[in-house]
């Protein structure tokens, strides 16, 4: 079973994710894990270029989307497709809508391009259920700035404006309407616990 | 001018640029010389992912041919398309044809996905001429073997079998026939001096 998170920075995907392992885990499943970029030692490489290196800033928006979408390909090759054969509950924290979302609607390339990258780079594997932590904009932009002061690193990728936080927004809705058997919709202005709640009820883990 | 050069291992290439980078500097003309993957900050961290990184071994093909790409994006917005627009001659130690040969029929890739790749990569910016250094197997095999033995690294890129070869030589002809007016094929097996011979001749140098 493959379970993906998306939503903006901030809309609690990663307590969510977390919330879940541990209940499936208490149910004795087998839960594996995933950030894009990220979860494979390339995948980490590929993130801290993307994050921290010195030339991020010059890094054209191209070179960006094709090394998530290298990061990606890399991941569901060594860790995703064996998990589910293996039958493990694989969690991820942002998988293919989320190139859609932000290097497409986000950085204006070309939306049809992106999904023949990722159907290139998934190799036909798509999630079995999407939770998209949806949050207006005045409180994602709001917690990502709380964030910021707290410490955690304002980087690249969380360092955008109210418009293009929008787009990220919009796209991510449009989707979700695309792909109603697929995408669940949940309010992430709600507490922790009633967000989880919902995806706990959710008949894929009956 | 975006001359590009193309060809097996041990062809030569980085002895024609040369040649040809000499003799157009001593014309006055400015020469950019780039080589992929590498040529920027970003591509030469590309370069050393895909040669050297001790995870190098696992890199899927998928998550190869996407580094080569991401790398060729961003040489091309940061070095490529500003020597061309301030009239530079710029000459390339591989670009888009090497991806259709290696990845493409080497690794057995789909050739329309990388040629969209290509595209995107270059933004639509073609070579003015390239340059195939034409190598038979038992020639190009013999002096790949001669370079490892001389301390050079046999690396992931140069570490391949006679099948392999072919295929990429196939397919660097079969390209050569279908661009005759961009691609020039050159005898590799002649002395370097003989191969440059027939470069400088053409008529885009004088």
């Amino acid at each position: 079973m493959l379970i993906t998170f998306e939503g903006s920075e901030g809309a609690g995907k990663s307590t969510q994710i977390r919330l879940l392992a541990d209940t499936l885990r208490a149910r004795g499943r087998t839960v594996v894990l995933t950030r894009e970029p990220g979860g494979t030692d390339f995948g980490e490489e590929v993130r801290n270029i993307l994050k921290h290196a010195p030339y991020g800033d010059r890094l054209t928006d191209e070179a960006e989307l094709l090394l998530f979408i290298a990061a990606r390909a890399q991941i569901v090759r060594e860790v995703i497709r064996p998990a589910l054969k293996r039958g493990d509950v694989v969690l991820c924290d942002r998988f293919t809508d989320s190139t859609v979302a932000y290097q497409g609607a986000g950085r204006g390339m070309p939306e049809d391009f992106i999904r023949s990258l990722n159907t290139f780079a998934t190799g036909g594997i798509s999630p079995d259920r999407t939770y998209l932590l949806d949050l207006p904009a005045e409180v994602g932009l709001a917690r990502a700035r709380r964030r910021a002061e707290a410490g955690a690193p304002a980087d690249r990728m969380e360092g955008m404006q109210r418009e293009f936080y929008d787009r990220v927004a919009d796209c991510y809705r449009r989707l979700a309407a695309e792909a109603p058997e697929r995408i669940r919709t949940l309010d992430a202005t709600l507490p922790p616990e009633a967000v989880f709640s919902h995806i706990i009820a959710d008949s894929i883990f009956r």
